[in-house]
């Protein structure tokens, strides 16, 4: 009867899901007012002055494995853990816009179940058990919207927990927030209109990277000991750079995964762990086979964690590397980090030669290609529910980008001959690990990316070719080392990208930021990532020198 | 100058390649004349008169791991078996037109050398050290053609073996000759206008099947201890049930493949042997991680085999059967060996239960559109090269069939979404394997499969849900057993698929013939598959019923 009732805008649909969203945080944990950014640009040093000192102390352990001794020893209660957290998220999100959906109470009552039944049974629940786990909005949870940035896919809460987060409920892990990324997922700066801007712990005028920038803030801010983000094309990589983390991009079939809307098939998006400390990574990866993740996706092939190839071995490696993939040049910092950990790794007598990348920008085309080919049709059925815009400037198809079939078969083809030849070459030259550039920028403010060409090669690569690569934090940018040389004043760009990067770069601006460099281990090269990011550690002292002094 | 020198017919070029073929077979081993069907129905009886006893003892071993065994220690020379197996093999050519390429001489030496390594070193070159393996001409061997059964590609050797190659010369195996299969891969009769129509080792008046047919016909004439075939639709197991061998088709990601020409992407063919011993589909699962496939092909997983699963625990096995698929009616043998197996597993203490498969009709038509989804334009590229005609009533697009690529990302999704579910029921239901019919029908002369309708459901369904699947020989068809029951006669034809499949059952035809189940074990459920049907072969005393007495 009711015919005249008006349709909400989008802007008003989305701020009733914040406003939503705010009612979920406990009010003795809102900061009111939210510190303006000018006031507290660093959200690390703001949260650290408001937790209780064992607050304190359990949010900044950052190695799990040290977690989870104590919890299925019963020294630390899972609640207790998880109220902490808990707490930290929600500060961290106030002052990042990190999460989207908020589930403390849920997240209480598991973690109380989980004591209990160690309590009474002196067994734990799995591998994880009772360890607070942040993951992206992507995944599906029971009982919370899966919106992954769209306001048309609010208000519709998941029936069930999909496979990422069954995997997890299987290791015993405690879910109780999930985060933020860029409306479409193809943009590095996390923005869109459900829940607006995320930004970077270390400093709230930059932004943490995309599309898995919620858990790089979360995670850098120490909201939460594990993330798991997403990653086509660097999603994962491109916000542990800049947030200081550990991110593994793992192969596909490695790691579960969930599919959403209609899509292409040619590249295939993975999950993968994000987390301040290596340990936690290898924790992780190592105890995701214990929830028989091949019982819950069916594209995860049953591959155990062979520790024996991530351990260190007496053996001298072979670390190929790469500063310039010809097609962007790096900031200064970039390549300094990448230099840095080279020199190291020779000095500490491993066998160093450079990477031939020269086809890197002609894997970029395919890459492109492939991830254009709908045309944006898939973000078409998204606005299209509430009017919302599409933000400009995404990696985003449009009409001309639509491939027909026998287009995209030429480009399977084309894809599945690099790929063979690439295989080849990795194998032939005997290589433990490449080690490059992570992205060949270090900061931007938000809206930034959106103007830059959007070039993501550095990351990208590994996707096309489904190797594994791990983002490892290794220095900061430093007024004192990363001055432009001549040498970045000389060049001459070589294309819209490198112009735009090039004329970015502003030390002011990411001073005292966190950079990170890619280890690529190959395909199911995710043991020899950590095993070699473990030759690094130990090759920088890196704890001293690399970590954001924050 | 010559300008008028006209261009060969692609009878012509057809006719030369056969010339050639015919000289790799040594003088000594022509059959000169070659018997007539009707003088010689039976290959196998036939040879069986030629070969020296020596020759035939080696050849008519059919469990390499007795044959291996001998190899490795010294007591069997791979230049004897090699040159036993190549006799048996040319000769039995010559009765059903199951080879290719021949390359003898390169396998005498290859196999020589392999004994020389041996006796030198007294180190064997691999787990399969000095066996002949014969495979499908798909795979790339150097210098010999890969025609695939199109003209076109004729007088093209190979630059390079290949990752299927590859994988087996790491393994130590002897390769020594190629083998036949239909124009395109797509039908279950391989005929094509290179090598002419291969038929059936058992009765050379029927088809051996497709598209691995030549597979079929060289190992059930034992002209081959071991066959690599592939499998996209039931191109293993339907020459497999048809010529009364063991045939798997491995989930993707577990057995190396080489891909082709451009074409859909959203169905993965497999490779996967073919042998008349269980044994010895056993032993070379277990020997091909020892190559490290994954080095050679990007897309395999380093799953190891998992022996522990694969063998016969003092368990109760949790079996499911179904004999109707809803779409085609089984004739009556292969509806009875399912029952027979069924019967036999639950009278040994397993327990049996009913499969749901009433979504096979659904999946059936999400693989039909992914398989003619480029419109035949593969095809088409071949034909142009030499004006040879297309095969009519293959499994081929036509221009109506072509999808857009929004077509072709909504059936990803549709295809995810079932896959899923599928996973979901299949886990949830505790099975340890679903047993099936093969096929629906029992044996067909040349040329009556393109008039079929082409359904192959009860095969297909595994490749869109990339399951592992087994065909296991279990018996013969029976005039006693298998006359067309009254539930047969007043079956009312569904379609025109089942219309046909009905009114071609022919007990006068297909007497005698072998007929195998497909046991299923799931998404890398190879090793379940081996332990299964070694469950069946025990509960069946399978070696006195099932083998065909040829």
């Amino acid at each position: 009867m009711a015919t005249d009732t008006p349709t909400p805008s989008y802007q008003e649909l989305a701020a009733q899901k914040r406003e939503r969203q705010l009612d979920l945080i406990p009010l003795e944990w809102r900061l009111e007012p939210v510190p303006s950014v000018d006031s507290a640009p660093n959200a690390l040093v703001y949260i650290r002055q408001i937790l209780s000192p064992t607050e304190l102390a359990l949010t900044e352990e950052t190695d799990i494995t040290v977690l989870l001794r104590k919890l299925s020893s019963g020294e630390l209660s899972s609640l207790e853990l998880t109220q902490a957290f808990a707490k930290r998220a929600a500060l961290a999100h106030q002052l990042t816009t990190c999460c989207t959906e908020i589930f403390f109470d849920e997240a209480f009552a598991a973690a109380k179940q989980m004591d209990e039944h160690l309590a009474n049974t002196g067994k734990t629940m799995g591998p994880l058990h009772g360890l607070p786990v942040s993951i992206k909005d992507l995944f599906s949870v029971k009982g919370v919207d899966t919106s992954i940035g769209w306001v048309g896919l609010t208000n519709n809460p998941a029936q069930n927990d999909k496979s990422v987060a069954r995997t997890l409920r299987r290791l015993g892990a405690v879910l109780y927030v999930k985060t933020n990324l860029p409306q479409s997922m193809m943009m590095s700066d996390s923005y869109n209109h459900v829940w607006g801007q995320c930004v970077n712990p270390f400093n709230r005028n930059l932004i943490s990277g995309g599309s898995s920038g919620g858990e790089g803030s979360i995670v850098a801010a120490r909201g939460s000991p594990l993330g798991i983000g997403t990653d086509l094309g660097g999603s994962i990589r491109i916000p542990a750079g800049l947030c200081g983390l550990y991110g593994l991009s793992p192969s596909p079939g490695r790691h579960p995964y969930e599919r959403g809307n209609p899509g292409q098939d040619i590249i295939r998006s993975v999950a993968g762990p994000m987390s301040v400390s290596l340990a936690t990574i290898e924790r992780y990866m190592e105890a995701v086979p214990y929830a028989s993740p091949w019982e819950l996706d069916q594209h995860v092939a049953p591959v155990p964690w062979r520790r024996s190839l991530a351990s260190l071995r007496p053996k001298r490696l072979k670390i190929g590397f790469l500063v310039d993939d010809g097609v962007v040049k790096c900031q200064p910092p970039a390549e300094r980090s990448v230099r840095d950990v080279i020199e190291a790794l020779k000095a500490a007598g491993h066998e160093v030669f450079e990477w031939d990348a020269s086809s890197h920008a002609y894997a970029y085309e395919l890459w492109e290609k492939a991830i254009l080919s709908d045309g944006g049709e898939g973000c078409r059925r998204m606005i299209e529910m509430t009017g919302e815009p599409l933000i400009e400037g995404m990696l985003v198809g449009k009409e001309h980008n639509i491939l027909t079939t026998s287009e995209t078969h030429q480009l399977n083809a084309a894809k599945y001959k690099y790929e063979t030849s690439y295989l080849e070459r990795w194998i032939s030259s005997g290589i433990d690990a490449l080690i490059m550039p992570n992205t060949p920028w270090v900061g931007y403010k938000p809206w930034t990316w959106v103007k830059s060409n959007n070039y993501v090669g550095y990351t990208s690569i590994w996707n096309l070719v489904g190797y594994a690569a791990l983002t490892v934090p290794v220095t900061t940018v430093s007024r004192d080392k990363d001055l432009p040389s001549q040498d970045w004043l000389d060049h001459v760009p070589r294309n819209p990208g490198d112009k735009f990067n090039k004329e970015q770069y502003d030390i002011d601006l990411v001073d005292g930021m966190p950079v990170g460099v890619q280890v690529v281990g190959g395909r199911f090269g995710e043991e020899k990532c950590v095993a070699v990011a473990k030759a690094i550690e130990q090759a920088m002292r890196w704890k001293d020198l690399a970590r954001p002094s924050l």
